[in-house]
């Protein structure tokens, strides 16, 4: 194994989180020595790499590809800044020569992406990257971390907001995030996903999610009694949410409709489960706050949910207004991972593929197609070859940097990806919305020129 | 539910990954309006939070606590911008005159913490925190992301470390976990773990682990042959890896041979198997490298690996020099979140207390004690109260920041910690580093004190 080290050079006050200026150094070693053996080799002839994944998780039906969009545009700006060539040089594994061309790398290749937010399936690229081997084999590790972020919480969140049917679910999650990048873009992987709000305001600040919050058990418990402290927060914060099972769930909502009737201008706008059985107690609830004359008061309910947990809520009647969901969608705990390629498809004008029994590999460039039935929804995709002829549907990849340019119009459109998602559920077919796995895959083929590729490969 | 959004402010370009300076705004919206309502009350006494776990995850046996003092060291110098109160004022739900007190915010209070790399149990304290109620509540969510990272990144790598029976392990899991900032703070934690190095370049270099690296699959595809792709790799890095399964494993490693051979002078320090039964390949790449006189060509493995695979190749003998682990460790899939808690315990010198049915909360300032037999080994820890008299033991929570300053001697003990893990490990009862769950639980008990005022609560 090459083994190597060094050491980037002191700051007065070391960084806690990874600042964007070092994020060209956010690589995997081989990807520079093999860089520097590419340039020594004087390789620099144009490559293709496709971004895709070989296999769904067992609990997903579909995918959201998210992420690329913003990673290709992140790569028209990386660069390699002095302290991080020092920082290289002190490991005795580059040459000058390569250093300073290093520093003056910079992305000048194209690169095709699925729009944010499409609905993606086993071996479909979410982004091709054509530029000289130099270049394109250095995004690898970076996109693929980035990619699969996106993709992971988003797919996990989706799930989540089809279970809820239509009533919001609030992102809970920060504090069981992997990491303040996870939290922070994670939240922008929930507004893909259609997510109505989040408690983490940096990242709905940032990525432009409405912030949600409500109380916490410590706020209860700093005040001598629960009703000084429902008093205290609704004065403070009219139409707010009381949590209400810090000693006990029906005790507390009955204190919260003693309060609003002894200050009858006091407004409440929910109370909020944390523990219990949480379809009884929202039941519960639900007929204290109807028979006191208040049925304006909504009920949330957070408490490890999942889609699972969900959806049995809504299939059991509780009147459930609201969801807080935290932990499990924060991680996609059943499916933390997707098992991303970054995958040489061609390499100097020609194809290119690794031999791997059992999986499907498909060299050179590629176009996706998605045809659509005379009502708009979804009836199959095509992968083809990126020029290919005669292929019917709507061609899904598109050059969103050429010439290591980004091309604003089409990156204006990530912003759309909301509307995307909302828009590509109601054109999926209906047995992959349903959370169960089940009768109904989505059929993707191969074009005539691909399928004679792989027969020769 | 309080509904509210703001804008930052626009960027020249806008920042990709989160900024330190950031980082205070980076938390839940409720502890701001709590915070804002502890002000307006006039709530001002001192507070005592908690961080611990209730409950281990099915397939762990300890956890190392870990990030819980560099997150104490971040708290001392969160900032809120200006930038950041313009956004919160636009969301309506702030007071000037507390914005303005917000712009002030200094963590004031002390901080107590388990040294980094401590193993930890059900109910332990990593962290206890002293302060004003509105400095105290306000870490909450912060503090939890980042210790709740570190932990579960750390004790899932323990695991592999201690599978691989001295093997050497190396992260090769960038592109797979969570983010940019999981990926470079796990290095740390990985660094923490024992890991022996990491593929990560930017991870590496700031904590201080060895970078290692082999190649891709993509540098031998782009050259004519794969003979071709290994003279050049090792002509360019002499001792390095070669990785033989783009086409054919057994194949693979003859090629490597043929070229030694027809080489003299060229050093391959070690083949890399990334796929097929590994066991069985590295019995036969073994005995080619042997056969053909080179017993100094190690062998190392990846592709899937987690600590069972490790396990289970270690115990049917096969000839793995290391093992090069991404996926599974690098999210930690088999336990992703660990229920972190960070609890009131103590407001105004009076216990606080959650109702949790069936749940242990523990009231009150507290110390964790870990006694030892004659040899050193652990035998059993203590849970008490902070300034309880006559509990035997080593006290291990100690204060790292007293009155909003740091303990620079305390804190560079957190540079210990991969030394400290690797003690430990020793000093733990022999069943607690097996990787099946099994006889032999750590006894953790309750002081007389805290077990009185349990009952009376």
């Amino acid at each position: 194994m090459t083994q190597a080290s060094g050491t980037l050079p002191p700051h007065a006050i070391p960084p806690y989180a990874v600042q964007d200026d070092d994020l060209a150094l956010l690589t995997d070693l081989y990807q520079l020595t093999m860089l520097q053996a590419y340039w020594g080799e004087g390789m620099r002839e144009r490559a293709t790499f496709s971004l895709f994944f070989r296999r769904l998780p067992e609990t997903r039906r579909f995918m959201l590809a998210c992420g690329q969009q913003h990673a290709a545009e992140l790569a028209t700006r990386l660069r390699f800044r002095d302290a991080h060539l020092a920082a290289l040089a002190e490991t005795g594994l580059f040459d000058d020569a390569f250093l300073e061309w290093l520093g003056d790398w910079r992305f000048t290749g194209d690169i095709w992406t699925l729009p944010e937010g499409t609905p993606v399936f086993e071996n479909e690229p979410f982004m091709e990257v054509d530029a000289p081997i130099v270049e394109a084999q250095l995004l690898e590790s970076l996109v693929m971390n980035l990619v699969q972020l996106e993709t992971v919480i988003a797919s996990k969140a989706v799930r989540v907001v089809l279970a809820a049917e239509g009533r919001p679910v609030m992102d809970f999650g920060l504090r069981r995030m992997h990491g303040v990048d996870a939290a922070v873009r994670g939240v922008r992987a929930y507004r893909t996903a259609g997510l109505a709000g989040t408690s983490n305001v940096l990242g709905g600040l940032r990525h432009d999610l409405p912030l949600s919050g409500t109380m916490a058990h410590s706020y209860v418990l700093a005040h001598d009694d629960e009703e000084a402290a429902f008093r205290a927060f609704a004065r403070r914060y009219p139409g707010t949410t009381l949590l209400v099972d810090t000693h006990d769930t029906p005790e507390g909502v009955r204190k919260v409709i003693a309060l609003m009737d002894a200050e009858p201008g006091l407004r409440v706008g929910a109370v909020r489960l944390d523990s219990g059985d949480l379809g009884a107690l929202a039941r519960e609830a639900r007929a204290l706050l109807d028979d006191a004359g208040n049925p304006e008061v909504k009920i949330v309910a957070s408490s490890g949910l999942d889609e699972w947990q969900i959806a049995a809520l809504r299939e059991g009647g509780a009147p459930i207004d609201g969801f807080g969901v935290g932990t499990e969608m924060g991680v996609s705990s059943d499916a933390p991972v997707i098992d991303l390629s970054y995958k040489l498809v061609e390499y100097a004008g020609t194809p290119r593929l690794k031999h791997s029994p059992g999986k499907v590999n498909l060299p050179c460039r590629k176009q996706l197609y998605r045809r659509h039935d005379a009502e708009g929804r979804f009836v199959g995709d095509v992968i083809a070859l990126r020029d290919e002829p005669g292929i019917e549907g709507e061609a899904l990849l598109r050059p969103l940097v050429r010439g290591g340019r980004l091309a604003a119009e089409e990156m204006a459109l990530a912003g759309e990806a909301r509307e995307r998602v909302a828009d590509a559920l109601g054109r999926l077919p209906e047995a992959l919305r349903r959370l169960d796995p089940g009768p109904g895959d989505y059929p993707v083929t191969l074009s005539p020129a691909l399928q004679r590729l792989r027969e020769q490969g």
